[in-house]
């Protein structure tokens, strides 16, 4: 099926959306009335495209073609996903399957963007009911991966699949929800936490800034690498869950009253919330507000990537896809011609590479000639299995000099020439690009350790042909400019 | 007043809160009947020696004494701060305050951990009601900033100014609750949330795993940077919180009554939620969990702390906190003896800075040296106001040598000697040590630009001439071994 996805209403959610399926390489075709909607989009783009191809560590597909189109007729036309977000009316929405099902393919899959409304109540009245499930997401949905997949009883099992085959492929964690229920699951946390949160600003309690701060500062951090029960399940201690809920349970019954009531919203309240909220965020616009938002979501989804955990297991799940045609070779094999310097990495600058000089900061040059020198050590066999059976490479010693400057967003690739492989040593040579500007060279001294001794040793058979073997065949290329030479040798 | 600390209650929290005051330089008594106290806070406070180390830019001051105590009276004897975390029993508390009373000064204030009792219920017949406060903290309380300091209408002003001095130079976050309430903030949030979780795993629409997907793939992420309101700021657009009211208000309304019910903890739900944990985390053991847990949050936390964004602006604030002496120096006037190099970073080495090499990475050394070269610019007068005013310094060349391995949690220091710093160059030499064990040195060229042409310039006279200054300074220092060299030459 063409991978080109037609997005219906594109506000901040279909605009979150059509990035998310653009920067996978997927076509994607927008219809909304809204004159603004070219622009809207516009701006959400240009976030994501600065946000999310530095979330992984492989670069992310050609971008697909963006197109707007005025009838939902043309843009649902052989498409392979139909993406509705438009407002949460029922009606609305009814009236958009029954446009876009008399247009689409019937292997096509219709997904809703709603947050309120059940697949049972969608499909209502629909020419084909089992093309439509719930797929909701999270803004910003160009970063966050939680997609709620809701089928119902009606979905076709198979357009179940399907959802889940295209939603992985675009990067997305689809959690699939087996019995529907009002709100599905994350919002219903949400909605509690907002009604309470309601509730103590009308009371006084806490202003709107306090209370950001009791998430923030606390099970806010939590929560973005563990969830609810994993960290209990740690409060628990040796003595687990049970433990835990014998503990707490008989909390539950404690009279807080407002945690059973809806607070009225009154035109007070809602002017007291605004007022706070000004007071609170009000120095930042709301553009820089989603810059400084994704910054932080990149950074810490990057960090939780190095650990490979939650979220951050997913991305490095997500580089395999990348990386399937093995552009960036995994083995010598991989490498139709030997006597060329290897690609060793090809990837975009994340958000939090950059320092205050606006730049790619020199430790991440570091950092991306450390990741082409693991490449290239895995592609001569020294592999994470071979480093735990007891043997790996250290760096000894480090030269780079820096040619350009380079931004957030770019994409970046290592060119890497053995210059020797033999022995306890192995001799690289990088050169890091964008595009055909040569930014750096990194030169490099690896020994080859016994990770038992931390001592120099000779690398097992299986590493050391691979490497010589390389290492031959680059002995034909020219010695780069730069090799060998000291500080300020140029 | 002493910097030592009665720590009541040596259990997980008790155990988190010796940690955060020995870490910071208090020492702490602990007194718990507890037989396993010892070996329990051992625990503790091996998981905080290993992660909260790392989470600043600036060296903790020297770790506090510790020592455990058989009796409420010598335990309390002459400290300034009383922290109690005896289980949530309130005539248990009522016993502990009165014997920890008798022997108190009157200055010294005492802290309840407790998650549920209100002050004005904890101060009830006291012998001096107005010492107590709730000071309510989050697990890992060695890592989570957020404190809840509920004070209520009976407590001295002056204790809690006291609270917010010592627990700000602890590193937390005080959060002064001023009116008392039911479980204060966070926990009402946390309750609203597990309440909502149990019914979803007693009806059976999603598993502990699922939920705790729900959380972390999504709003978690959110949470831990920004919180409830700034993060619905976003979602309503320029047209802001009004506007994202006006559109998610009527939901509060809708028919979510599961919301406004307490599940009965019958048997049968204790073992759904217990036997989904075990197959969501078993594989891991607690310590396990907790250790992925702390790594996880350092990384979060640090990547925070570069954006110098909530959590992460706080850690930077603290930094100064831990640099009040200026050990390093922030001007030229700070060092003692200009003949000598200088000391430009003096910390551990955070958790997230190790490799699959079990050791600091290669990358994390010329941050490291990246970091004592910013220092260096900042005391010859290249300081941030300089830079923003369109003049700064790049990193042309560098040269890293390694000697010697480093691992997570170990103090190190760089030292910088000034090779020559005249025109437009400045070229330095780091050597990074951890305590006499030389373990690698970086050889620095850099480059003063203009920011806007980004070429090659001249430094202002407020930079140049301090510089020139050190640099005289450090002429008469030996030339390093190892300066000038290329890789391979030793």
């Amino acid at each position: 099926m063409t991978r080109t996805a037609a997005i219906i209403g594109g506000g901040l959610i279909g605009g979150g959306w059509a990035a998310r399926f653009l920067l996978n390489g997927w076509n994607v075709r927008v219809f909304d009335p809204d004159p603004e909607a070219q622009r809207k989009i516009g701006e959400v783009l240009e976030n994501a495209r600065a946000a999310m191809p530095g979330l992984y560590d492989m670069a992310l597909p050609e971008e697909g073609a963006l197109s707007f189109h005025n009838a939902i007729a043309e843009t649902v036309d052989g498409v392979a996903w139909v993406q509705e977000s438009v407002p949460e009316r029922l009606e609305i929405k009814h009236k958009v399957f029954a446009e876009v099902q008399a247009h689409l393919d019937s292997e096509a899959v219709i997904g809703s963007s709603t947050s309120g409304f059940k697949p049972s109540e969608l499909q209502q009245g629909a020419k084909d009911p089992t093309q439509i499930l719930v797929t909701h997401p999270f803004n910003p949905v160009y970063l966050l991966p939680l997609i709620e997949v809701v089928p119902g009883d009606t979905c076709d099992p198979r357009a179940v699949e399907w959802a889940k085959e295209v939603l992985t492929g675009i990067g997305m964690y689809p959690l699939v929800v087996r019995k529907e229920i009002d709100a599905h699951i994350a919002d219903r946390f949400l909605e509690a936490v907002w009604r309470e949160a309601l509730w103590l600003v009308r009371d006084g309690i806490a202003t709107t800034e306090e209370i950001d701060d009791a998430i923030r500062m606390g099970f806010g951090l939590r929560w973005a690498q563990m969830g609810l029960f994993e960290t209990y399940r740690i409060a628990g201690g040796e003595a687990g869950m049970r433990h835990f809920i014998a503990q707490f349970g008989p909390c539950l019954t404690w009279p807080w009253t407002r945690l059973m009531d809806v607070p009225e919203l009154t035109d007070e309240l809602v002017d007291q919330i605004a007022s706070q909220s000004d007071a609170q965020s009000g120095q930042h616009s709301i553009r820089d507000l989603e810059r400084i938002r994704d910054a932080n979501l990149v950074g810490m989804m990057r960090s939780l990537k190095a650990r490979d955990w939650g979220a951050g297991a997913l991305m490095n799940a997500h580089d395999s896809v990348l990386n399937a045609t093995r552009r960036v070779p995994e083995t010598l094999d991989d490498i139709a011609d030997l006597a060329r310097p290897v690609l060793t990495l090809d990837r975009a600058v994340p958000l939090d590479w950059t320092d205050y000089n606006g730049h790619m900061n020199e430790a991440r040059y570091l950092q991306a000639f450390g990741d082409a020198s693991d490449r290239l050590m895995q592609i001569v066999g020294c592999t994470p299995d071979y480093i735990a059976s007891g043997g790996s490479y250290f760096t000894a010693e480090t030269h780079i000099r820096h040619m350009g400057e380079v931004h957030a967003g770019a994409r970046i690739r290592v060119e890497t020439q053995v210059l020797s492989g033999a022995g306890k040593t192995m001799h690289l040579f990088h050169r890091i690009y964008e595009g055909d500007r040569e930014l750096a060279t990194g030169e490099h001294m690896l020994i080859h350790v016994s990770l038992e001794t931390r001592r120099a040793s000779d690398p097992a058979p299986q590493v050391a042909a691979p490497l010589a073997r390389l290492a031959a065949a680059h002995a034909v290329l020219e010695r780069p400019a730069g090799a060998g030479a000291a500080i300020g040798q140029r």
